[in-house]
C-alpha cells in the first residue's frame, strides 16, 4: 500500500516519478485565468485563521458541506470560524474520491506542514495547529503567490473596471506580475436584469451616451485598448450556451432592450453574435487570446440566489448542443481573417470530443496550437476530468503544444491545483513512456512536460 | 492469471479484498426500487425449472439471444424450457464483457452451487444439475429473498392498485418487509393511448368523476395517502425526456385530452409539469423520496410491440437535453419549500456530469444527501456504468453519503447484482486506499462502505 | 519499462499476448469500408518517395502539422517532398498519445523495417532510409494490399460511377477482391449546391429524365442493381445529423429543389427520409448491409474550403441528438419487414450508449448481430475510442458477434490500423481473461478473437 499522499502521490510508474520530480515540480506557474482579487493582492493582509483562508469564499467547500446535510449556518452563516472548520473537517472525511480532499491535503502539507488526514476526529487538532502556523508565519497573498512560484496572475475584470489595483501592483517591485483580463459578459447578456444600467455605466466610463450597438462596440473596443495598456493579454467570456445568429436584427435588438422591451431568442443571439464578432476581431488586432468558457448553468436555486447572490455554490453543468454555432462563429471570424488565438473550455465532458476536434478546423501558422483546448475546469478540475481532457487532446489534437493549467480560483492557497495537475499529467505521460507507447527520448519529454507546465503558455500569450 | 470468478472476483487490491470481505459482504440489502410482483412473493411458488426462473421474464437475456441471431421461438416463443436454456447457454459464451455473463455465474454459484462456466458446451449439463438443485431445494420467492439477506423490498405500483398483496404480506411474520412504491406514470402520460380510460379508473378508485386537472391531483394525492398508510416511502416516475412548461395551459390541456383532441407538445408538458409540481409537494409533505428515472426510449420496435407488448426487450437509451428543464422543475419546488428528497437516475451516461452537479444545487440540512444521484441503472448497470456513476458522484458530490444500489429487477435471483455492485464499489474505493489517495482510516472506511451498502439508505428513507 | 513499440506493443498481460500472437496476428483482413481509389489499385504505380506515400493525401497528418503551427506550404502547398517530411517528423514528436504516432511507427516498422522513433532529430535520416527501401522494393498498391494479408477491399463509390476499374480488377488474377460500395450521399443532400446537376447526371446514366422523386428512386435502384452485378454487398451513407420526417411533402420538396427554390428543414428531411426508406428496402432485397456514418460536421473552415475543397482536414465532430430519429427510421423499415442488415457508426463518443442499445431493438434471426455497432471510426479510431466502443458493445450488446475493424482510409499502408485494432482488442479481452472475468476457455476465445478479426465479417457480408 502506498503512503497517504506522499511525495510520489499519483505517480505510479518510475517514468512518472522522474518526469514530475526532474522536469515538472520546480517549473514556475503561469496562472493565466483566475478570480483572485487584485485589491486583496495589493492590500496584502494576513488572514486571521484557516477558516478565513479556506471557508470564507470557497463555494466548492460549501457545496460539499451542504451535500452532507450541514446547515447553511456553517457555510455562509454566522457560526464561529472554529465551528465552521469542524463541520468542514467532518464533511471532508466523506469526500472520498473528491478533488477537494486532495486539494485540502496538498494545501495542509505544503502551506502548513501538516501531514495528518483531516476528518471529524482530527479537525479540532488541525484547526489549532494550522492557526498556530498562520499566526507564526506569513500567509499574506503576495507571500503565498511568491512562495508558490507563480510568475503571472491573470485576474478577471469587467470592462468598466478602472484597473486601479493592477496599476498600483505594477508599480511595486514584485517577483510576479498581476495582469487584468477583459471579461465583457455584462455587455453581452442583453437578456439579464441590469443590462440597461450596465450600458449606461459603460457609457459613462467611456464618456459617451450609448444609443446604438455601434456605441457598445466602440465603448468596448476603447476599454480593450485601455486594458491593453495596463498589460492585458487575455479576454474571457462565459457562455451558458453558444449564441450564433448572423443576421441584421442585432442593432434593433439592442434598441429594443434599451427601451425595456422583451427580446426573442433570435434577437438575443443576433446581438451577442454581433458583439462577439467585433470583439473577436478586436482581440485579434491586439494580439490577445480569447477564452470561451462554455456550459455553466448558473444560479439554479432561486431561493438561495435571492438570499446570497451569485457564485456561492448553486451552479451546475448544462448540456446544450454547441458544435454547430461554435463552428459558425469561429469560421465567420476566420473567413474574415479576424480570428484571434482562442482557448475553448467546456464544463460538460460530453463535449470533449467536439472541442478537441473543433481546434483542428482553425489552426494556422500564427501560433503553435493557435486554437487551444482549455484545461479541465471547475467541475471537471478532477483527476478524471483532467485525464479525460488530456487524453482527448492527445488523441484528437497535439498534446505537446498544450498551454496547460490555470486555477480558475478565488483562493490564495489554491496553487496546489497546479501541482495536482502536473502530477496527473506526469502520471499519464509517464505511463505511456513506461509502456513503450512513446519513445524513451528524454530531450523531447523534457520539452513536452516543461512546455505544458509553463513554457507553452509563456510563448502562446507572449508574456 | 486469476481464477474464474472466485471469492475475490473484481477485488484487485488487498484493500479491496479487506473492504469487501470484512465490511460489505455480509451487510443486509435494502432493495429500494424493483419490479418484483408482490403477488408472486405472496403466493410463494416453487419454480418448475431454471428456465422458468431465468428465462420466462428476463428481457436482458432475450436481447442477448436475439443479438446472436437466436429465433424468437427460443425467447418468448413456444420452444421447450430445455431448448430455451440451451440457446441461452450458447448465447452466453459470446457475451464476453457483458454483465449478464457475470450475473448468471454469480447466480449459478450462489443459488445453485455450480462453478462451471456456462456456454454451448456445458449448457445441457448445467441445465440438468440446476434443475436437480431446484427440485431438491427451496427456490420459492420468500426463501430466495430471505437467503439473500434482503430486509426491504420496494415494489413498483400503480396509484390505482389496491395493494392487496402488500397488505397480506404485512400480516405475515416475514424477516423482510415488502413495501409499495407510487408510480403515477399512467396519470402523467396524457399523450398515450388509454389515458382517458386510465383517468376514468382513477376516478372510480377514488369515488369521483374526474372532470378537470384538480380532480386528477386530488385523486392522486388521495391515493398517495392510501399508499402511505400501507407503508410506502418512495414514489417513482419514468421520464423519457424531462417535461417542464410552467404556464396556465395545463388545465385546458387536460380538458382537451378528455375530449380526445390532440395536444401540442407545449400542452403536454404544461400538464405534466403541473401534475409533477403538485405530486412533488405531496411527496414532501409525506416525507417520501421522489425517484426520477430519466432517458429510456421505449417500445422502439412497433412490430414486436404489437406482438408482445411492453417490457420485453425493445427499449433503448435516449439522448435529449435534460439540464435546463430538470433544473427549472426542481427549483420551482425548492423555491416554494416543496422539494422532497429526490433521487435522480439517468439512463444515458452522457448525463452523469449533469446529474452529479445538479444535486448540489438543491441540497439542504433536511437529510444527508437530500438530492441523490441514483445508482447506475438498467443499461448502465455494468462494471463500467457503475464505476462511472460512482466516480462522477465522488468527483462532483459526496460519495460517502450515497444510498447505493437497488436491483430494478423482475427476478428473484437477481440479488446477485447487489454483490456485483459491492465488489465494484470496494474495488474502486480499495484502489484509492491502496494508492494512498485516501487516508488509511479503518473507522471511516467501514462507515463509508457499510453506509453505501445499506445504512445510508435506511437512514435516508427512514425505513 | 517496456521497449518502444516492440512485438508486444499494447499487450499488457500474458493472456493478451497469447490471444494476439496465436489467434489474431495472422488472420486475413476484410476491409469492408475504405476510401482507396480503385483506379490507383488498378494502375498499380510505385510511389516516388515516402512523402508521396504518406503526405500527399493524408488529412490526419496535415491537421497535426497545422496544430503545431506548421505553414500550409508544408501540408498541401509547394514545399519539396523532403521539406514536407521533415516538418512532419518534427510534428510527430509532439503528438504524444496520438494514434498518428503509433500508426506511423507501425508502418515504419512493418513496411520499411525502420525501428527508429521519428522526430525532428531523426527525420532526415529516416527520410533517406525509407526512400532507399522504396526505391529498392515494391511499394505498388497491389503488393501492399497483398503483403498486408487483405482479402477484401470495399471502396466507396458514387451511384453514377461506371465501376470501370472494379470490372478491370475483377478480370485480374489477384489474391484479393476489390468490391464497390454504394454511397448515394449526393442524391440525398438535396440542400447542397450542385444537387440539381447531380440529379441530371443520374438521369443520364440511367437513360431517363428525372422529373419527380419516383424518378430518383427508380434511378438509384437501377444503379444499385448494377452495383450488385459488379459484386457490391455494402451501401454507405454519411449523415451529419439523422433526418427523419415521415410525411407527404417529400415529392413536393424534390420538385421545389429542381426549380431551385429554397426548402424548409422539414422538406429537406421529408425528402431524405423518403429516399432512405426506399433505399433501405432495396438494400434488404439485395441482401446488402447498410452502413450509416453519423455525426461528422464537414468543411468548417470556409476560407480553406474555397482554397482546397473537401476532405483536406477541416472537419470535426457534431453533437446533434440522434436517438429518436434513428429509432423511428429503423422502426419504419422493420415494421414493413424492409430493414436490411445495418451497421451504425457514430463519430461522437457521447453517442456510444445510444447506438449500442439501439442495436438490440431490431435484431433478428436473419443474421448474428444483424444490426451492428460499427467500429470506432475516424476521430474515434484511437486506443481510447476503440476501447470505449468495444466496452459499450460488450456491456450493451454481444461483443462476440462484432464484425470488427475497417480502415476508412485513403492510404495503402494504413492496414497497420487493423494490427492496432487487434492489439487493442486482445489487450481488452486478455485483461478480462487474466482477471478471471471470463472463463479460461481457449476454444471460445479463439472463436471470439478470430471472429472479430475476420470470420464474423465474412459470414455477415456473405463475401
Amino acid at each position: 500500500m502506498n503512503k497517504f499522499m506522499d511525495k510520489d502521490f499519483l505517480l505510479d510508474t518510475e517514468s512518472a516519478k522522474k518526469l514530475f520530480h526532474e522536469y515538472a515540480e520546480n517549473m514556475p506557474i503561469c496562472d493565466y485565468h483566475c478570480h483572485l482579487s487584485p485589491q486583496e493582492i495589493y492590500e496584502n493582509e494576513q488572514p486571521s485563521d484557516i477558516s478565513q483562508l479556506w471557508l470564507s469564499g470557497d463555494h466548492y467547500k460549501w457545496r460539499a458541506m451542504r451535500s452532507c446535510g450541514v446547515d447553511e449556518k456553517y457555510c455562509t452563516g454566522d457560526a464561529t470560524p472554529k465551528e465552521k472548520f469542524l463541520k468542514f473537517g467532518e464533511t471532508l472525511g466523506w469526500c472520498i474520491g473528491n478533488p477537494l480532499y486532495h486539494w485540502a491535503h496538498i494545501e495542509l502539507q505544503r502551506y502548513f506542514g501538516i501531514d495528518t488526514p483531516l476528518s471529524a476526529k482530527t479537525a479540532e487538532d488541525i484547526y489549532e495547529r494550522a492557526n498556530k502556523v498562520i499566526s507564526e508565519g506569513d500567509f499574506r497573498p503576495q507571500t503565498l503567490i511568491e512562495k508558490s512560484n507563480v510568475k503571472f496572475v491573470c485576474t478577471t475584470d469587467d470592462p468598466i473596471d478602472d484597473l486601479k489595483y493592477h496599476k498600483l501592483l505594477a508599480q511595486q517591485d514584485l517577483p510576479f506580475r498581476v495582469l487584468p483580463s477583459f471579461r465583457p459578459d455584462k455587455a453581452l447578456n442583453i437578456e439579464n436584469d441590469g443590462f440597461v444600467e450596465y450600458i449606461e455605466k459603460l457609457g459613462e466610463v467611456t464618456n459617451r451616451k450609448i444609443k446604438d450597438i455601434t456605441g457598445v462596440i466602440n465603448a468596448l473596443c476603447e476599454r480593450a485598448d485601455y486594458f491593453n495598456e495596463v498589460g492585458c493579454k487575455v479576454s474571457d467570456q462565459a457562455f451558458n450556451y453558444v449564441p450564433y445568429n448572423f443576421e441584421d436584427s442585432a442593432g434593433k435588438a439592442f434598441e429594443k432592450a434599451l427601451k425595456g422591451k422583451e427580446l426573442t431568442q433570435g434577437e438575443i443571439d443576433a446581438y451577442k453574435t454581433c458583439i462577439m464578432l467585433y470583439l473577436g476581431a478586436k482581440y485579434k488586432r491586439l494580439g490577445w487570446a480569447m477564452e470561451i468558457h462554455i456550459g455553466a448553468m448558473r444560479n439554479n436555486n432561486t431561493a438561495m440566489f435571492n438570499k446570497l447572490g451569485a457564485d456561492v455554490g448553486f451552479d451546475s453543468v448544462g448540456d446544450c448542443e454547441i458544435a454547430q454555432p461554435l463552428s459558425r462563429y469561429l469560421d465567420k471570424l476566420c473567413d474574415g481573417d479576424c480570428l484571434p488565438k482562442t482557448i475553448l473550455f467546456n464544463l460538460n465532458d460530453k463535449d470533449n470530443t467536439v472541442l478537441a476536434t473543433m481546434l483542428g478546423n482553425f489552426q494556422s501558422s500564427e501560433a503553435a496550437g493557435k486554437i487551444q483546448f482549455g484545461p479541465a475546469w471547475w467541475f471537471l478540475d478532477t483527476m478524471d476530468g483532467m485525464t479525460a481532457q488530456m487524453k482527448s487532446l492527445a488523441n484528437l489534437g497535439v498534446l505537446g503544444k498544450f498551454i496547460g493549467m490555470e486555477t480558475d480560483s478565488r483562493s490564495f492557497t489554491s496553487y496546489g491545483r497546479h501541482e495536482y495537475f502536473r502530477r496527473i499529467m506526469c502520471r499519464l505521460i509517464g505511463r505511456w513512456v513506461e509502456d513503450g507507447w512513446y519513445a524513451d527520448d528524454d530531450e523531447m519529454l523534457k520539452q513536452i512536460i516543461q512546455g505544458i507546465c509553463y513554457n507553452n503558455a509563456i510563448e502562446y500569450f507572449k508574456f
